[in-house]
């Protein structure tokens, strides 16, 4: 997506260790004009798909899975960060570890809110790893729910999650995937 | 507003110790639609004040800030929860105490994104004590910035913040205010 990537060469910061910042206009501060660009593109990427919920998890999916909601006229739902693994039994729980933030949560929902009745889009605004991703869909899978894609605003595609994805059958779809990222300079893949 | 205070009754479940959840449609899984007439009622609320940003605070408020910026034309900022008071000085940051949690924590800011000309409008899903949205205030007193008014989903009057706040002059308009949650019964202030 064109707009995307030309804001992140213009407004992102590239620091040593592959570290992007976008905050002046996707994960801080929300340029909701952009968000709704992207919202709309993402209907067009799963316009084929009935999705009935749209998954994301708090805090920075939060913004870009509410806009583009709009789009397919659904809910949308947000997993909760619980640094406790001891939860109750309402709620579907999957264990994440943040390379980012060099720690370990657990992501919840409840299950009245995820059931086998859904199909699931799921949105989040950046893909490295993989393994916040991968805790959505085991969500999903705990729910008997079918994940019909996942749509993320920005791929870091040399980190691997999102084709490891891929491999696996998952649908997803990428509104920036960067190639790299080295000397701190911001290569798409075409 | 009708469509919220209706929602509430059918909708929210309360609890002992005036607990009222809402996670069915505004704090966990989210009724867009529901949103989009809170966002629009809010651009009519305030619509004689030149808003230029809207903050709330991670998570809850992130969504209904989202939605009600598109009827604004404005950036949303939202504050990030920090446990730490121990924080880089490219941030502004306000203490706030949990009454919902019992425990405190720091919002914080990049100050690059809060400044002498922007007129704020803070929103958030819930008014109870106050304490989050003294600290959002606070975050705005620090980087000169003007607060024009504070647009609340749910106010719980009878725990008093809101009427604090507008005691100091701050201009406070809450979709639905509720009076008391006695014998786990909502009664709204008409």
């Amino acid at each position: 997506m064109d707009l995307l990537e030309k804001r992140i060469l213009t407004d992102g910061e590239v620091y040593p260790g592959n570290i992007l910042k976008v905050g002046s206009f996707l994960n801080h501060q929300l340029d909701i004009t952009l968000l709704n660009e992207m919202g709309k593109e993402f209907k067009r990427l799963f316009s084929d798909c009935e999705v009935t919920k749209i998954l994301t998890i708090e805090a920075s999916g939060i913004a870009i899975a509410s806009v583009t909601a709009q789009f397919f006229a659904c809910p949308v739902l947000f997993a909760k960060k619980s640094a406790s693994a001891n939860l109750r039994p309402s709620v579907y729980k999957a264990p994440i570890h943040s390379y980012t933030h060099g720690n370990d949560y657990t992501a919840v929902v409840e299950k009245a809110f995820l059931t086998s009745e859904d199909k699931v889009l799921i949105i989040d605004d950046f893909l490295a790893n993989g393994e916040a991703l991968n805790g959505l869909i085991e969500l999903c899978r705990q729910a008997g729910a079918e994940v019909v894609g996942c749509g993320i605003a920005i791929e870091k595609v040399f980190q691997g999650g999102g084709n490891k994805l891929r491999d696996k059958g998952v649908r997803v779809e990428s509104l920036a995937m960067i190639e790299t990222m080295e000397n701190e300079t911001v290569v798409f893949q075409k």
